[in-house]
């Protein structure tokens, strides 16, 4: 079959062993795939993964030993883990240590003809959900992450940085509950794609107050830390929503010295982002700045790494 | 009057001017005061202050507009805030933007014959408690101030790395909640002293299981908040203590790989340290490694550089 894989470089196969799904695994044509940032970061080097890459994706199940599932639509949660030890058993086997994860870690991904995952991963797509809505609810869900970790209410002042895909889904999810939320970025185009709800867009952070409640770092830059933790005020919740975002020279005595609150933030259940999009109907697809055919999936990763670029599609099925 | 002073380098005066109390501010002849790592800091430039150095002490009231207080023998909380704002409001005076703080900040310190303090930051001290006790309210509310910011029970699972004083704090009043507490250091003399209740002390942090529900960081070394990470579960808790651990070069990423929440502890209040001692009566005494009258107060900062030294008090009064 055809896969975009990392080997040490990014290439077209088009001849990759077709995956085969284990008992309690099923095997999925994938129609839609997405490119996220730890693709791009992957290809860096990040988490020393070879193979498909990919882990945002939709499709359809083919073969599975539970017949119900077979030709249904589906989304898949990404981390394959061991089902057995502890954290699998109180519903956080997104950090079961055995854990294989999607296009990740141990685990060929989604940017093939197949992929597979196991059953209790998958969720059926509304019918009234599009794929490009769809191929979503994996980082919206990681957005969605944010409320399950921190106790956002009405009057809780959010400040988002960063203007990436994950970064505006983050600013949407959080303006759902709280009433004013700010999302800095750099890019015009990015932020005019930003804008929904009460959502407000500034370019420069200069302007945004200090004192927020919650500071989400999403700019997957050190200097980002650094600032969430100037616009944070004593006693406030800074989240962390991306790894690359962490390493460097930092000083971090402004944790300390305002009793801040640094929270990781990773993955999140998709049952949380499909109720949510349910609910709000994000207007995902103002996102999407580029769709490609996988015989194209070089381009698409080319494009993904455009400034200006936000989600970037790529089409399989 | 004698003081020990930080003007760019240590040293001792015998002729600083007396500080004289403003309206609802009270002056307190010191009696003994003990040296802190942050002091050690202060003299390596930490803070950029300049002036008496001290902010550990217990005294007896000598001038005080409301007459009650003189006489009184009393410790003092550090920070003086400006009671108008909604952080004193909220009763977070301690992270007031335009606060002073004894011996660190705007506000010269206790290693004096006199020092001044807002008259609401007074405590006074049980007839009880000998002076060796008083003088540690300071650090053991800091310690503190961690079951004010953490849900610890009883089978939460603590490490504290570091045996220093405010580490060993740490660790006994963790140990006061949680069954399962072990204190990590490099020091054998330290952990005997550190010796208390059901406290695990190890000399090597290799030998400490991973998974840990709390780790507290108070090494005061960049490499400890690395090893804290390692040592704590995913979604689980790390305190930092020490500003000075946090600064270089360190890779964040476990952080939101592993969903964790990072919480930065500085001072506690007063109350709850006088209310701990009063319930556990901790061996604080074991902690005094060495004392100096204040004309040798530039020995007792040697001394208190050593490797073995625990808490050196300086006798003022």
């Amino acid at each position: 079959m055809k896969a975009l894989l990392f080997d040490g470089k990014l290439q077209l196969s088009s001849n990759h062993a077709r995956p085969v799904p284990d008992a309690g695994w099923a095997a999925i044509d994938v129609a839609l795939a997405g490119i996220c940032r730890t693709d791009i970061e992957i290809c860096r080097g990040y988490m020393d993964f070879r193979g498909v890459l990919g882990h945002e994706f939709c499709g359809r199940v083919t073969e599975c030993a539970d017949r119900e599932w077979v030709g249904k639509r589906v989304v898949g949660e990404i981390n394959a883990p061991c089902g057995q030890c502890d954290w699998c058993r109180n519903g956080l086997g997104r950090h079961c240590p055995k854990r294989c994860t999607l296009g990740i870690q141990g685990l060929n991904g989604c940017m093939a003809e197949t992929c597979v995952l196991p059953v209790r991963n998958l969720h059926t797509i509304p019918p009234h959900m599009t794929d490009e809505q769809a191929v979503f609810i994996e980082p919206l869900s990681a957005a969605y992450e944010i409320l399950d970790q921190v106790a956002v209410q009405k009057d809780t002042r959010c400040v988002v940085l960063g203007d990436g895909k994950l970064g505006i889904l983050c600013a949407w999810v959080l303006s759902t509950v709280a009433a004013d939320v700010t999302l800095v970025g750099h890019h015009e185009s990015k932020l005019e794609r930003a804008r929904w709800s009460r959502v407000q867009t500034v370019l420069d952070s200069d302007s945004v107050a200090a004192g927020a409640d919650l500071v989400v770092e999403a700019t997957g830059r050190p200097e980002g830390l650094a600032r969430a933790m100037t616009l944070c005020k004593p006693r406030g919740t800074v989240v962390l929503k991306s790894t690359v975002a962490t390493q460097g020279n930092l000083d971090l005595t402004p944790i300390v010295i305002n009793e801040l609150n640094v929270i990781g933030s990773r993955c999140g259940l998709f049952s949380h982002g499909l109720a949510g999009w349910e609910t709000n109907r994000f207007p995902l697809e103002q996102l999407i700045t580029g769709r490609y055919p996988l015989d194209n999936g070089m381009e698409a990763f080319r494009a993904a790494e455009e400034p200006d670029a936000l989600k970037i599609l790529v089409e399989i099925g």
